[in-house]
């Protein structure tokens, strides 16, 4: 990873670790290694993505593949009643690395999760707010979160008149409409899933209410969808609830309430999200999750109600880097002064000039050349973008004046060896 | 790791960062894996303590040792001719944990590195001013900077009319005086080195010199312990212009010459230093660090003389634990503001008015309970250090002002709803 594309990541996880600790997360770590068994089947078929250690004695250990399971283990072990943590780290995939889609095998994630018994919607709303405040805040262009509720699928699926044992299979074929149109998705209902043509038919209805959330919802009201569905009028007044929360912090117009999002829902039980850039097809989700209130119990056979989620930090640095490249305006380093001198032997007068200037934090360097070319300096300082040289000559020593070029402006300032801190 | 611990390490890590990047260095990552063959014959005995992946097709991987090996291949690899830069990673040993000593299997390091043909001392002066800079400012003490230089070290064991090839023989057991007697240091040199009762009187003369920079200097110079010998008055010659340097950039204090340092050789062909800490005997070295002209070329065939240094993060981290659970004033989170409310079904508005606090910047949040009790909210912030609690009531808002308790100053303060940004 070059200096400017960690510059560019640093300033990425500035802005995320700042939104995180204003909704008043704490941070936490857990190791790279879990125990191998702690992984074992909590992520169905990409398990054979899993890095293993090799066994050279001691316990056996696997890379961690995400931070949600790690999260669960710890808030499990350590007996925690509730939490609310962020954790930014690397994740590992034994994939084939997709360079230009911000695939790789070793990759970032930023966690973000609200552990405890609380009431309805409240740490939902929250976490939504986080989501939309980031990626609000960190220059990607435009997004929408599209979202969705476990129990409206459950329903959806019942009302078609589809057996619950396809819950999965009908939703991974659902989950494609955002690339796939109806029609292809009907036939592989039809044709891979063993659907009869009228549950499509009642299917297709669901999937199109997608939209502005009050306008859905009074639509699902005035149509009467849910009516004498228990589950499905209950979850129509919890996402009022949301609904009045999110308009409460002003983040409603970024949600797309949409019956079509029904993604990977091993864990989730609730509330289920994405986020997608509108501006270009070419990057897909950007940040996804949702509630899980039984992963946690998997590990202590206690369960806390959770909710989650984790944003696409690769696919964002590339979009980031992208940007940077066109504005040009990268720097790996954050110099601001560079000091030089013009005459022989210098070198320490350029040191104590550099030390009075950290001292006030100033950032500032001066070359390892005893006795610096004037071309060679100014060529640093320009690679660098640094914008002020610093320049002490015999006479300026003899003056007690310093003289300061400002690259940008093409000003010279000429100012008292005292009065070095401007 | 908990939230605490996190924050500590989190508040330790942005005061190394700053001083990093006020010397004008960039930062970098490498993978958390390297080839194992890039790891093979660097680490002598301590290979054994490294982590290999298991063999699941693809490359054979080892999980990185230190930061200094991925470094060096890194600057092979992109065959860079000069860089300054910090890297802030975990590595990974197999090694038996001692928690109290601040060993783990999994820990971070923090690395200074120069790397470029430059003229004499420069890099090396500033590399010693940026770890200095960073001990002082962390808080973790009273400290000095033991200096030496390899080829004193070979000028002194060749002077003492030792055998070359026992050169890390030597220093192995000379590196024990901080420790142990200069006596069971001798009975070692003779008994299982093989060296003669006269080599070890003309090397315990070497080790005596130890102190102030410029005493030590003077001492060598006037006591003629080098003359004739064209390495070490040549050494003599860099170390003046590094203790000139030092001396510019008002360091020097810091540092203690010291012709017992023989640390860890292998790489080493230059200066050679380490921190400790002269408060307490139990932590040992907190950085060291020193010139390694070779390792680079070692990749790619092409030498790059290169400087650097290792701050012991991990024992700075523990001493730091220790101060702030004396002091008891470590929190979890940054959180301000706890916006609470009195009356029923308030939470909307309680919301309205973190999104209105987030948006000027401050950091907010509010319990995930629809009707909060007063007893709940104030232990809330109590236990969590919150300092302020925002009051939302029927009364408040009908009347539009809002009240605000500090819990430190046991105050309240009453102001408008539109002037809730103080």
């Amino acid at each position: 990873m070059s200096p400017t594309k960690m510059a560019i990541r640093e300033k990425a996880f500035k802005i995320i670790r700042g939104i995180f600790k204003k909704h008043g997360a704490s941070e936490i770590d857990t190791p790279v290694f879990e125990l191998k068994e702690t992984l074992t089947s909590k992520y169905g078929e990409d398990s054979k993505l899993i890095y293993d250690l090799k066994d050279q004695g001691g316990e056996l250990l696997s890379l961690r593949y995400d931070l949600t399971v790690p999260f669960a283990r710890y808030v499990a072990q350590r007996g925690l009643s509730s939490i609310k943590r962020f954790h930014i780290a690397k994740v590992y995939r034994r994939d084939t690395p997709q360079m230009n889609k911000g695939r790789f095998r070793e990759f970032y994630q930023c966690d973000f999760d609200i552990a405890g018994d609380y009431s309805v919607m409240l740490p939902d709303a929250d976490l939504l707010a986080v989501i939309i405040d980031i990626l609000s805040s960190i220059g990607v262009g435009n997004f929408i979160v599209k979202l969705n509720h476990r129990k409206f699928l459950d329903a959806m699926i019942s009302l078609a008149g589809c057996e619950k044992r396809k819950f999965k299979a009908i939703c991974s074929s659902i989950d494609k409409l955002d690339k796939e149109s109806w029609e292809d998705v009907r036939d592989e209902l039809i044709n891979m899933k063993g659907l009869t043509t009228e549950m499509c038919d009642k299917l297709e209805k669901f999937v199109q209410y997608k939209g502005a959330p009050w306008d859905m919802l009074n639509r699902l009201k005035s149509e009467q969808v849910f009516v004498g569905h228990e589950e499905g009028e209950k979850t129509i007044k919890e996402m009022e609830t949301l609904f009045t929360y999110l308009e409460a912090m002003n983040v409603l117009d970024k949600i797309s309430f949409d019956f079509s999002l029904a993604r990977g829902l091993d864990y989730y039980t609730g509330v289920i999200y994405e986020a997608v850039l509108t501006d270009t097809d070419r990057v897909g989700s950007i940040s996804g999750g949702g509630r899980y209130d039984g992963l946690i119990g998997m590990f202590s056979g206690k369960n806390i109600p959770s909710v989650g989620g984790s944003i696409g930090i690769e696919r964002i640095f590339n979009i980031l880097e992208e940007k940077a490249k066109k504005e040009g305006s990268v720097r790996a380093t954050e110099t601001q002064i560079l000091v030089t001198s013009m005459g022989k032997n210098l070198a320490p007068k350029r040191m104590e000039a550099c030390a009075a200037l950290w001292k006030e934090g100033f950032k500032a360097e001066t070359l390892y050349v005893e006795n610096p070319r004037t071309d060679k300096t100014f060529s640093y300082a320009f690679d660098n973008g640094i914008p002020l040289i610093l320049i002490i000559g015999e006479d300026e020593i003899k003056n007690g004046m310093y003289k300061l070029k400002s690259l940008n402006e093409k000003k010279e300032y000429e100012f008292k060896v005292e009065d070095l801190i401007p």
